[in-house]
C-alpha cells in the first residue's frame, strides 16, 4: 500500500506517472481541501478535482486544470448577471460541483462524494480529502485576510504575504480512512506541492503528523522547489512571507521529522549536504515533469527503483 | 396598467405580440411558480424563465423554452455521473438556476430575484411570481401523486389523471406587487395558458380572485384551446381528469366568475352562444400564433384596438 499527499497540478502530474506504474488499487491519495471554496452556492473542491480530472485523463493540459475542451457558456452568462467569475468554471467542469454540492445538501460528507466522483470517472486509486470538515486557507496581506483561492487567482498572488491562517484547524477531523492509510502504508510519498498551503494544511489535521512521525515504514517527499523557485505557484512567496528560505532544504527542514527520505533536483546539488545533515538520504534526480516519460522516471525514483 | 395572468409557452408567445404595442412599463405579468423544481440541487422556475426569456428575445423559439443555441454540456456530464437528466438543462441556462438559487439561499426572495434576472435580461415589463412562498403542482396518477414537472416532462403526460394537488396553497401568500398590480389595473388579460395548472394555480393564491371580481375594470381572457384541444399541452388531459370538457366553454366558465370577455377562436363559432349565456362577451378571431405578426394581431385583440 501506497499513501501520497497531494495538492494540486504539481501532485496530479506526479501521480499520473505513479499510476502507470503501480496498481491503483494500492495506492491512496489524501488531497489537500483548504483551497475549497464555494462560488455561485457551489462547493468547488479544486485539488481534488484537479487530482481527479488528470488520473482519469480528462484535465486539460495546457492549464493543469478544469477539464480539456470544456466550454464557459454558463461562465459567462453568470457574467452577464454581474456575478464575479474571476474562478473560470467550465460547462462540464461545473456538473462535478453541482452533483458534489447537491449531495452534501443531502447530508452526504466530502470523501463520500470524492469517492462516487473518482470512481465514475474510471478511477481505481482511492482518493480522500484530508478532512470532510470545514478547513480554509487564508492569506494575511494588506487587503486584509483572504481566502487563498481569492489570494492565487482573483488577484494573481500579487499581495505580499504576512501570515497563512488554517481556518477551521482546530474542528477539523481527518477524513474516515485517512489515518488508517498511513498507518498501513508500506510507503508514503509527499508529492511535489507547495508544502505551506497543499501539504501543510494536511499535515496540521489532528493526528496526520502523528501517525505519520510513527509508522516506521519508507517516507519519501519529492521537491517542489527546484533552483530556488516553485515549478509552479506561489511557494515562493508564501515561504518568504513566514520568513522561511525558498530552497529545497527548507522544505527538506519542514518536513525532516517525519520523513526519511528527499528526491532532489540534480540542479540543486549544492543543497545536498545540508538536507542530509537534517538527518535524511537524498536522491538527486531531474524532477522537472515536461513529458509523460519524465512523470514515469520520476515515480520509479520514488518508488526507489 | 396592463396585467396579465401567464403560464409558460402559450403566454410568452402572447405577451412577445403584446410588448410590441404597449410600453413594457406599463405591463405587469404575474406568472405561475407551481411548476417550480429543485433539481440538482437548483431552484428551477419553469415558467418565470420562459416568459422572461422569450420578452428578451433569447429564448430557444423551436422548443418555447430554453435559451436560443444554448450547449448542453454540463448536463451530458451530469448524466456521466449517474444524475437524473429528464429536465433539459442548457448551459447558459444553468447561469440564471445558479444566479437564482445562490440569491435564494442568501435570503432573497422569489420576486426580488426573478426582477433582478429581468432587468439584467433587458426587461421593461414588471414579472412577478404569484407567491414567493413553497407551492407545488402535483398531480394524482397510478404512479402515485408526482410533481407536475415529472408528469409531464420526465413521464411524458403519459398517466391518466385522477386529480391535481396544490401542495403549499394553504400558507402561499401573493408576492409583493400581485394584489396591487391587479388593483391598479384598468386592464386584465388572462394568457393562453392552462386552466388548471397554469392559472389555475395563481387563481388560487389567497387574495388573488377576489382581487380579480373586485375591480370593475376591463378583465379578458384568450382562450387556450382551440378546436377542443389545447394549442400545447396537456390542459386536455388535466380537464378530463378533473371531470371537465375540454372545450373554450369549460374555459370561459372556470373564469367566468371574475372576467367580462372571452377571446374565442373563429373555428369555435358554435360556442359563442354557450359561453356568451355566461354573461360574458365574446370576440372571436384567429388565435393560433404561428407568426409574429399572429402575436401582434391578436394582442390587438385583447386590447380591443
Amino acid at each position: 500500500m501506497i499513501v501520497a499527499l497531494a495538492g494540486g497540478v504539481g501532485a496530479a502530474k506526479f501521480l499520473s506517472g505513479l499510476v502507470k506504474i503501480v496498481n491503483q488499487e494500492d495506492l491512496t491519495i489524501i488531497v489537500n481541501t483548504g483551497d475549497d471554496i464555494e462560488l455561485h452556492g457551489l462547493h468547488v473542491s479544486a485539488d481534488l478535482d484537479i487530482v481527479v480530472y488528470t488520473l482519469a485523463g480528462i484535465v486539460d493540459d495546457t492549464r493543469g486544470w478544469g477539464i480539456k475542451e470544456d466550454t464557459f457558456h454558463c461562465l459567462s452568462a453568470l457574467r452577464d448577471f454581474g456575478a464575479e467569475t474571476w474562478f473560470s468554471l467550465g460547462d462540464r467542469d461545473l456538473a462535478t460541483h453541482l452533483f458534489r454540492t447537491n449531495l452534501l445538501r443531502k447530508g452526504r460528507s466530502l470523501s463520500e462524494v470524492t469517492s462516487e466522483i473518482s470512481r465514475s470517472l474510471g478511477l481505481g486509486v482511492s482518493v480522500l480529502p484530508m478532512t470532510d470538515d470545514k478547513f480554509e486557507t487564508r492569506i494575511v496581506t494588506e487587503q486584509g485576510t483572504i481566502h487563498f483561492e481569492e489570494y492565487l487567482v482573483k488577484r494573481g498572488a500579487k499581495d505580499e504575504v504576512f501570515g497563512v491562517k488554517f481556518y477551521g484547524v482546530e474542528n477539523a477531523r481527518p477524513a474516515p480512512g485517512v489515518i488508517e492509510a498511513i498507518e498501513n502504508a508500506d510507503l508514503v510519498i509527499v508529492c511535489p506541492s507547495n508544502p505551506i498551503v497543499s501539504i501543510g494544511t494536511i499535515l496540521s489535521i489532528r493526528g496526520v503528523r502523528d501517525a505519520l512521525r510513527r509508522t516506521k515504514e519508507k517516507k519519501i517527499a519529492v521537491t517542489p522547489i527546484v533552483a530556488g523557485a516553485p515549478i509552479k505557484g506561489p511557494a515562493d512567496k508564501l515561504l518568504k512571507g513566514l520568513g522561511l528560505e525558498v530552497s529545497a532544504y527548507s522544505v527538506a527542514r519542514l518536513y525532516s521529522d517525519f520523513i526519511d527520505t528527499y528526491i532532489l533536483d540534480a540542479v540543486d546539488h549544492a543543497e545536498k549536504d545540508r538536507i542530509e545533515r537534517l538527518g535524511l538520504k537524498v536522491r538527486e534526480t531531474n524532477t522537472i515533469m515536461a513529458t509523460v516519460e519524465d512523470r514515469i522516471r520520476l515515480a520509479k525514483v520514488a518508488l526507489g527503483n
